[in-house]
């Protein structure tokens, strides 16, 4: 088969990520094409780590993960081709990886520089379709990565900073807002796996002016228009609204603070 | 082949419906997967109805249409799985899939139990990803829906109330608006099998403030600006102006009222 | 395989986009099916055609490209389909196509008339699915356009102007704005093949109460916050803002006045 998928910040009013397709599909006719999301903020390039992060472990070993959120489109910015985990990425050398392997290191990286399998002649704003999506197609047909150009030490790739939630006290946890979804449900950098071993009910969260006692098992968990705390589907701290948008109601944006205090059980 | 739709309110932002595409193509390599949309307003369960009656017989006997717009996820809601007009359906129990068997009954009907089939662990807001990927993918391999669960009779599932339209008087129908398209065309709960025997010029119908006489042919039947009313494309009571939004020019919202007078022919 | 590709303005809210696919996988269930874009304006026919324009070249020959922006739906506006630069297009004769074909004829133009391929009973206000879907499916699978109705000449189809730049001296191109894309780039109907001789440095562009010297490399070629011109992917002059939104920044709208000053080298 050979399955890419795609995650970039084209949108999809113009005719980008057609044509990125269009170029894929000429060079591996059965390719299948997934789009992860194309809305992502223009050049957001921590929002696409975070978005591939939370999907790629959930499609089959071997996939294509193709991420083009790329503001030096053109410059003289690398772009990354690598082996982690089972599947095949690639991506602009911004640190958009870099929050994909944030706990181990790729099994192999490389710069992409055979410029025989680039479209001719390669535009200075559209890499998407002139790099990205031949590359991506050849990948998709079994091509190794070390194909594409010489192997990189990781310390070699741009590496990009995302915000850790931290330990404060011995009961308190600070993290971040970091995602923002469709419902308005608030994706936090705290893993669940930090607040496992606390009682639940006891759990409290502060966010904006509010403040959520316990973790919820779902959203239906308290009555409808009251906020709660679950872990999400993520696997990480979610604040939401039971049946309503969290973002709106409780008035909190993207790089909020959110402060858990847990009490140990036993 | 094995064609599975996706319904759902989860939008193309964030990565739900890709991760969702990543589950199904892992267990089935092969399935053609057409999104119908996933644009519905968050929890609107009648709207998500209203736009797989419509969809749903333009697809090949055997189709799988999955619909996931679930307040109640995470609770204890059913899961049904049923054939109806030679198609299988794939819905939270709230009441859905009530929408479109509003004339018959379904063939068979199950409760979705099979948990070997579901992804470990479940989480408990992401469904979706969870239960409903993977069931649509054993389905789109040929599964019988009998393999998923015990069968259910009709009455033990939620019905949900859609609105009718009602005969008020010998030559008058009383509906409402009940979806506003992207053109801001207003379909109606008015089917036109209702006004088929009327004369189409002395036809009279009322929304908001406005009062629009005859049923046209087409959008272009009159002239640009002007509001018509027209059998739309599903088969019902449809107001639009020509070459403009009618939602807006009308200042009309979902829910309003429409009265048809009719006057009978001969 | 067969590819189709897809441009219309019903946008992805509503099931229209679903239901062709449907239609047109009940007739060639090995299509592959791409979607360039149905978030056109409403019944911008040269919205459509400048993208599709831009999209065709990069898809494999024999693709089938249906676009459907057809405010003239169910009156006797003709449909078209045609042979051009080895590509199958078909659309509603409205001018959408003669936006294609601004340079050389087509190899072969007919009008869709065989009814015996459409869906019955044919609707006078979705004939995307009724007649578009069926035909593109037909076409897919190796159906010759002869089949689907009479020859037509070529100034027997809707002819719509589309916008040219003009030389007004010596030194001088007036073009406007024709699109703008996600990122709020401004694309213009002047060629980069008539800035080529100029020295790049030289050139002076004036849109809104703006004046860029000097074409760029790429988006990044200025500081952030910038403006600045380059040779966009479609390869026409774009105007840009280094990692902002141009049309916000420098508050200029389609149709926009965009005049470039030459000075030719040697």
């Amino acid at each position: 088969m050979g399955l890419i998928t795609l995650v970039t910040d084209f949108g999809l009013r113009d005719e980008y990520v057609g044509v990125m397709k269009g170029v894929i599909l000429g060079r591996n006719p059965d390719a299948r094409i997934v789009d992860l999301s194309h809305g992502i903020d223009p050049q957001d390039v921590r929002q696409a780590a975070y978005l591939l992060k939370a999907a790629y472990p959930y499609f089959p070993a071997g996939s294509v993960h193709t991420a083009v959120v790329d503001p030096g489109v053109g410059s003289q910015r690398a772009i990354l081709a690598a082996r982690y985990d089972g599947h095949v990425f690639l991506a602009p050398d911004n640190g958009l990886l870099s929050g994909i392997w944030e706990e181990n290191s790729p099994d192999a990286l490389v710069r992409v520089e055979n410029k025989a399998l680039f479209l001719e002649p390669v535009s200075h704003s559209f890499h998407g379709r002139d790099i990205f999506a031949p590359i991506a197609a050849h990948l998709s047909l079994g091509m190794d990565i070390g194909a594409l150009g010489p192997a990189l030490a990781l310390d070699q790739a741009v590496h990009l900073a995302f915000p850790r939630a931290e330990l404060q006290a011995d009961d308190q946890l600070s993290g971040q807002v970091i995602a923002i979804d469709r419902f308005g449900n608030l994706a936090t950098n705290i893993s669940g796996t930090r607040i496992a071993h606390a009682n639940p009910d006891a759990v409290v969260i502060r966010v904006g002016h509010h403040c959520i006692t316990g973790i919820s098992a779902s959203y239906s968990g308290v009555r409808e228009g009251r906020a709660l705390a679950l872990i999400g589907s993520r696997g990480s701290l979610e604040i939401a609204v039971n049946r309503a948008n969290a973002a709106r109601r409780l008035n909190v944006a993207k790089g909020a603070p959110v402060v858990v205090t847990l009490k140990q059980t036993s």
